[in-house]
């Protein structure tokens, strides 16, 4: 039962646009999916679902209505379900996200920067 | 809902075991638990769950019982429910571990290095 590896800087070469999160595994009915973020994001929540953020290079800030997060290289975060936040870097930022599978990365929200289909890499 | 950002290296200083995860966060019903691994860990599965090993410092093996996989920092490999596998490390290698909450160290083997209770750092 052997599969292959993931390994994290491999992926990230195979895409370069920002905010728009890839599938590298899954986990039971979790995925892990890379995204290279730069600029603003959209606030919105996930009504059902708790989502983890860990910074694998760069600097990033989770906001919240209630203040803001930094997050460097070697840090995470679990964003609680239901909570609006609004995830922001002024350089680009790698991170990796972990969520249960079928999760829209604009929540609530909608709009333009809804990735509504499955994207491995 | 601000709660605090988890910082890998700073909950690496709060402990030294070796084969003794410690829990830093909680998504839904899952759990991450850091640990430091050396040496040769027994041969196990877990029967009803997926098992996420993402190396953050060093090198380390995952034998399978058809083979074995190198991971270094920067990559990750998800090992099946039901899949023997015994972790190996030469030298300490940190790692961060994703799985389902309850789920034993040990699995199926028990044994010595079973972990039977709840370690947060």
């Amino acid at each position: 039962m052997l599969s292959k590896k993931i390994n994290f800087k491999n992926k990230y070469a195979k895409f370069t646009k920002h905010w728009s999160p890839r599938i590298i595994a899954e986990m039971n009915d979790y995925q892990f999916k890379l995204a290279k973020i730069k600029g603003e994001f959209i606030w919105h929540n996930h009504t059902h679902t708790d989502e983890t953020f860990i910074v694998l290079d760069g600097n990033m800030t989770l906001k919240f209505r209630d203040g803001e997060v930094n997050l460097s290289k070697g840090e995470m975060y679990v964003v609680p379900k239901g909570v609006d936040h609004k995830p922001v870097a002024f350089n680009e930022c790698k991170i990796l996200v972990i969520e249960p599978k079928g999760v829209i990365n604009t929540g609530d929200a909608g709009g333009d920067l809804t990735i509504d289909k499955e994207l491995w890499v």
